[in-house]
């Protein structure tokens, strides 16, 4: 932990010591000493939705420290992996470009060899048929005919193929794309997410704390966004039983 | 096309292969293979989308791979130079001026000479005097009392000055400018522009194929969210006739 | 102001004259030799906003520059430092980190020492009691049950915190909070602290100005994003007298 307040993101403590003492200390007792132990949410989990916000929103500085970071809390290279082809998808090709040399950098200090990547066609997960048809013919429904090219990739690329890769778990999958749409604002998409998330094993504990976190990292506008679209959310799986 | 392959959007592609061997197979097959030879949208438009995106969102891991494709695709240095300028009144300056150096490079590597970079200070083309005052008419009434500084600089600096440079034709600079409003996620302001766009020639095909482009550029909820909203003014323009 | 135009936002004006000659012109015309002149708001409060936007949206090419002047034109090393704090709370903790070695550099260079910068646990300003209760009673009624811990650290870590360091005045912390809102398409959460910026002090004319500045800074598209939203709360002022 005394690293994990030394170098305050990348950042050197000094630094922000000399200029912010204040921000030094916010990070001290708040983020080290606090959020990152708060119950509801695994500290392997807070490295993904922190990581998937990093990357969503390119903040560079922070990607050496949490790449790091997530490795020693649990995230597996395999997972890591995948986590930035997923947000290739969800957060935009450059975007998960703009963190590979980082993480490469940190797979060879660690010893990470090859073996421990996964491979670019693994043998995929069982296809929820029954699920996996009617998302496409409610989107089919709607934009087949307009926007034949985003709904057949979204089949294709996304569904049939990216979501069903065996090195990220489908709820870990959901967590990282919901952590994207929270950090990039994109609200309007939480209630397909997140309820897709709560059916692969995200509990409602778990939701909230992923708010908390990103409060932080994607900061107070991006979680109080949010908020309402999830509170809507969940009211809706209640009284659906 | 190996190039391309081989760059990767300025990321080599032995990093991403050692980090994320799936997200090099996707680029190969989805990107490279699949997304830029698409009908419905010339590589050359998809250049201006691409870049348009990039320094929206300040991707700028992307711009010394996609600038130059741009040229190579038959984007003019002329128009090219107009895209950055016509994108700090769209994106923010700071984001236009985060793409010149590599411009630059770009152009002295090339042989491009000042005398293919627009003037300053052209022939400005002429004036829909008509729609122009409707669109101002309108600005006015709404926001002219509260915001007259933005409302006289609209009219000054962007639709009497800016949209009638010559060196980028009133159809691409709508075109950036759809892609840069999909890209940050502006949807509310897509009926006037793609309205505008279509009204300079951009087909349904192509806005729809404008779409799948940033799907993978600005992530799958940028298309998502814009794709709603398209559907909303593609269907009123039916209805008008 | 022959460095400011000079420096263009820390790229050289050489490069932007040899790439895009029009965005040097209006560079020079519309932002140096207008916006910055313009009556309505202070060339400090517009560093302000400026220094806001770029760190909300992480422009970091502007940083250098704008860091720099927003010492020349009265932004203290005391407020610049609570700005940086303060907007890791509002645009994320890795952005308010991003701007760090920039500041440190500029204040090195400037010979700002240790007591020009705010300490990290001040004697607060008094709280209003009144007011705050109120806004916590609203949060916690709406939020509370399912957001325990960011509804918790908004009053304890935020309101009754963060906004009472006296570093920076209350006033300003709303309009760098506003500034950043706006920056970011945060819009919603406009009416909240809009509302509270005018209670401290910002006019209507002020208001005006800080969306004129970001029409520049942060895009047309953010600019006509904020304002119906603006005009709205404006509106309900008037009416509620």
């Amino acid at each position: 932990m005394a690293e994990q307040i030394g170098s305050t993101n990348g950042v050197s403590f000094e630094d922000v010591a000399a200029v912010a003492p204040a921000l030094g200390t916010y990070t001290r007792t708040h983020i080290v000493g606090d959020l990152w132990k708060r119950p509801g949410l695994s500290v392997r989990d807070r490295s993904l939705v922190t990581i998937s916000a990093l990357i969503a929103r390119s903040q560079t500085v922070g990607y050496p420290h949490y790449i790091d970071l997530a490795l020693e809390n649990g995230v597996t290279p395999r997972e890591l992996s995948e986590v930035v082809t997923h947000l290739a998808f969800y957060a935009g090709w450059p975007n998960a470009l703009s963190v590979i040399a980082v993480v490469r950098e940190c797979f060879s200090r660690r010893g990470v060899d090859a073996s421990a990547v996964p491979l670019a066609n693994p043998d995929l997960l069982p296809l929820d048929e029954v699920g996996e048809s009617k998302r496409a013919e409610r989107v089919s429904e709607l934009f087949g005919d307009l926007f034949p090219g985003v709904v057949q990739y979204t089949t294709d690329a996304l569904f049939r193929d990216l979501w069903l890769r065996p090195g990220l778990l489908p709820r870990d999958r959901s967590l990282v794309t919901v952590s994207a749409l929270i950090a990039l604002g994109h609200v309007t998409q939480l209630p397909y997410h997140l309820n897709r998330a709560m059916d692969a094993g995200l509990t409602q504990a778990e939701s909230a704390e992923v708010v908390t976190q990103l409060a932080f990292y994607s900061g107070w506008p991006s979680a109080f966004a949010a908020m309402p679209v999830i509170k809507e959310i969940l009211e809706k799986r209640v009284k659906l039983g």
